[in-house]
């Protein structure tokens, strides 16, 4: 058994942690912490998880996570990269749901998440966890930054094309809609029902904080430099991310459909659909999947690609625990096969 | 591997038994029909089972449900009885998702589903698949009628009380709230997302099928008389029945906590919840459990019961499988254990 | 022109009474206070009102109110109660959305609101703002006690059964379902999106603040004594209370369709629907009328009441303005009609 | 008072009519029809119009509608160029709020209605129906073509890019979101609440009939030709349309901002929004306006513009009124000034 802590664990992404943990035959969530919550139940916090739970909130301070094989953060930016050193140097391992690992260069980090970056050496080593373009440094990384909610979507549905080089990488755009559990269980006036329901925005239009994170990633895999438009918007569901992607072919003999088959053959959570299909996100709701689209719409020189994921789950903790199994030489998919819930 | 069929599977209780089915053990779908749909790849028609079945719908006239252990029928009404003889006759199991063998009366069966029953022997023999009432019936029966979405919350809600006789029964109250799939997939106009969406309405309030299925089953075990008023509502959500229920107390000294929790101690799919609670039905969402609260207000002479359940598990599939595992030896809860969908 | 002065002005009613009074055409709305928004345009705070107003959010401090004839309260409870007597010795109306003047004991205002009344002599001449109930007070009266959401649609809906004297008045039962706006635009984490969408819950069954305005309420046409059952629950909308009210009768021979009908004769906002209806929340979206139907299931001993009414309107800021049309002698549905939105 | 007939009054579009011209103070319906509701009231059909008409459903075979000074067709494609000449020629207005009078070429029409159009002589004379770029065509005009949901927004937000030759046209990109309602009252599977809710997809990558209207709308104003890739994307809410606009900048030096408050100056229902901003679609609800805002992400050469409007409202409906008044020599915005709701 791997024995997990969770640090902060009452966000969605916390609680999505321990119900996809729940199922996992080789987890046990040992330590779970909060600093509000400490001593509460996490069965009193949420009731979903009665009977499958008998662990009480700890507080931060007062705990040994030395003992964890590996310890997950879900946590708020900045949490993670302060207890990295000890954590790590303890041997245990790190997979930090929030954003200390994710961009390479301290100095963006820090004009994007308004800190300093306190340990660029390990922020060096962290690898990337997307494991369909990173598995085998994630197999020996010792800390895993898991990626955001909407770089996962974007970049699996940029991937074959910027890989292959077959578009204008200076034009993309990336116009994504997500449901409200991607901005976090915290209590914000537009997340409220009354404002979010019946009603759709863009927001962030002229920055996000994903936007580095996108470009890096589809860099480290593109000759051409890579410039993308992405336009965020806020949609009146509770899970669920469909990205929506645009990219003009500089090349008119690509057969699309074989190129995205192709690229994704064999692995486990990216499902390339039939030519002509429109995946929706309910069909990938509390599953660990993706699924992706191709089209090129009257033939001309555009792809448009269609991606959707869970939020919660291929976009943050169905993820991670992936990056779980793979970084303790689990079969990448266990725990991870429930069927999506649909309706 | 127990051999299963299912006929009639593209409806919501169907699909929602591949969902549970996929995760359990010792299921093996083997066959499944659809006039409609022969022909088509399940996970065509429904993408969010890509990857978890290989099947195809199957004509129900040219297909051999013979050499299933089980068959589950997830049809209209009417369709179960039309082949249980044959089937049962062939030594094969029948789990009915449809009303055809819930009502212990042919004569009723008749005026509320307005069709003659058309094998009475049959469903004097059938057991009705409430396992906390019926849970001995259950495990030697050869055919079940799985109990209605609304009849399940409202009867584990009023049970306790009935049961020990003490409150006025000729008075009870059941005002209860379903998501919207709980009346099928099926194109109905009131079911429109632009007309069911941020709207709320009673409905059938002059009567609905449902209600003769609460009244048995609570005279089943009452020594008085059974009168409810049963009001449904459609609420604008896609799964979950929230009953609220009302009963005159006929004795002050109860301790209803102690009542619910001694009648429901060791119920694997009912949880009693801390007193004061309000459950909320999300907190079932996907999964088998109801979940039960019973408050007394301002200590009065007045119980007030709140039950959720998702109505297409707890209220239609899950306890189904729940009723397999019992009718072939399992652990009761086998398939049945992954953890709610929250948020 | 009606010179008017609205306090409290960002919350839900208060943009509500903005869109009503948009298009009274005796309204000038001349002032409205916030101390956060205080400078912001009331446009830019919110959209919607782009072009209808010029008008800046001013400091409470800051503001003369007397020069207006009437001032709304929209605000929390207690502010208006420290501002009536200065307003209503300048000879300015109030009409108070909050609960300073809606119960007329202050002992039971202290208990259920948690501070003492400030100016019981004025509670004592305020006008409960129920014109189906005190139309000619509320001509009459400087001050109004707006009633509470739920109030209204309960009293509304039990009126012609408890001044008929035909129902077992100790034992009624509200059982009610409110859109999330009811609980006003505030940042609390049950009522995030993500949190209320796709549920349903019941809450404060234990007791609830509108109790006792209810319960009084209903005394002042009551001979019996009154006691009520009121469960609130909290409905994936945004606007919208359905209240299904159960009643028992002590006479079989009344037609409640006849005595419905004729309660509510002449009444520009109360519509008693045909025998048999089912009235939808929608169908008085964003209007000021209340639907109401009667039943009687299975012609037994008990009266089923569905009422049904925008919770904004009716259960708020359209009431609102229906009393001012009444206490400046105007036509009483001035500035009321628009029709409901739907779908 | 205008006398006015509507054909096809029982969808979305009809009511939504019906709801405006309650309030508009220079119309009266006379007649409404309906094969299929012919006898039943139109406030039967629906409760919210109940006390605002006494008007029943007309056969249309036995109604005469030379009497209307116009008629609107709110019915399926193809039911408006039957009776057109016949009206017309007793004349009688008429205005579509179906696609027969939208695309000036009868093989276009042909192509994507898969109907012979029956009139082109009369098609040449229509006038398109977007007042902001045809208003004096249809002052004049006895037939005017009510433009598409889509097309009116994206027109409306590439119009100002487009007249002032500063785009790339042949790469445009309209990425729109559509509330539920925008497909039409009537029973279709993937539109009921339990598959539409809490779910999002594209819908139509490869065609949709509103692109041919949207490019030829764009071409009458630009001098370079216009090629859209056009995703519509089916969102869960009620009312309301995202079109989010890409277009590639070919001059550095355009003010935006200046350019669309400089187009749009003076109009009544569009309101350019302040720089920065992001409108969100509940922001119109139940009103006329379309809101634009326009950004250039991170300074570079790409303009992204951000629509909203009520599909039902100035996507039809109130369109089809603020043409009407046109056609008769109102205020245009004579009947269309209720604020929006909000929430």
């Amino acid at each position: 058994m791997i024995r997990i802590g969770i640090v902060g664990g009452t966000g969605y992404t916390g609680v999505e942690l321990l119900r996809i943990l729940a199922g996992h035959p080789q987890a046990e969530v040992r330590v779970i912490t909060s600093r509000r919550e400490s001593g509460t139940a996490v069965a009193a916090m949420f009731p979903s998880l009665r009977g499958l739970y008998e662990l009480d909130y700890s507080d931060p301070a007062g705990v040994n996570l030395r003992d964890c094989d590996v310890v997950f953060f879900a946590t708020p930016h900045g949490v993670a990269m302060a207890q990295a050193r000890e954590l790590v140097g303890a041997g245990v391992k790190i997979i930090d749901l929030a954003a200390d690992f994710r961009l390479k260069d301290p100095a963006e980090f820090e004009r994007w998440y308004k800190m300093p970056h306190t340990c660029p050496d390990l922020l060096a080593e962290a690898a990337y966890g997307l494991p369909e373009m990173h598995r085998e440094a994630i197999r020996k990384a010792r800390i895993v930054g898991n990626p955001g909610c909407y770089p996962t979507a974007i970049q699996l549905g940029f991937l074959p094309l910027v890989e292959a080089g077959v578009v204008d990488t200076e034009h993309l755009i990336a116009d994504a809609k997500s449901g409200v559990s991607g901005a976090g269980r915290k209590e914000e006036l537009g997340l409220m029902f009354s404002e979010a329901s019946d009603n759709f925005k863009a927001y962030n239009v002229g920055g996000h904080r994903h936007h580095p994170e996108i470009v890096h990633g589809l860099e480290g895999v593109s000759k051409a430099p890579i410039r993308v438009v992405f336009t965020p918007h806020l949609t009146p569901m509770i899970r669920g991310i469909h990205a929506t992607l645009y990219a003009r072919l500089t090349r008119a003999d690509v057969d699309l459909q074989a190129l995205y088959e192709k690229r994704f053959a064999g692995e486990p959570f990216v499902d390339v659909m039939p030519r002509g299909s429109h995946p929706e996100t309910r069909s990938v709701r509390a599953s660990n999947v993706c699924r992706i689209a191709v089209h090129k719409p009257q033939d001309r020189d555009m792809a448009v690609v269609l991606a959707v994921e869970d939020n919660l789950v291929k976009g943050a903790a169905g993820q991670a625990v992936q990056n779980m199994n793979l970084m303790f030489g689990l079969p990448e998919a266990t725990g991870l096969g429930t069927a999506p819930v649909l309706p």
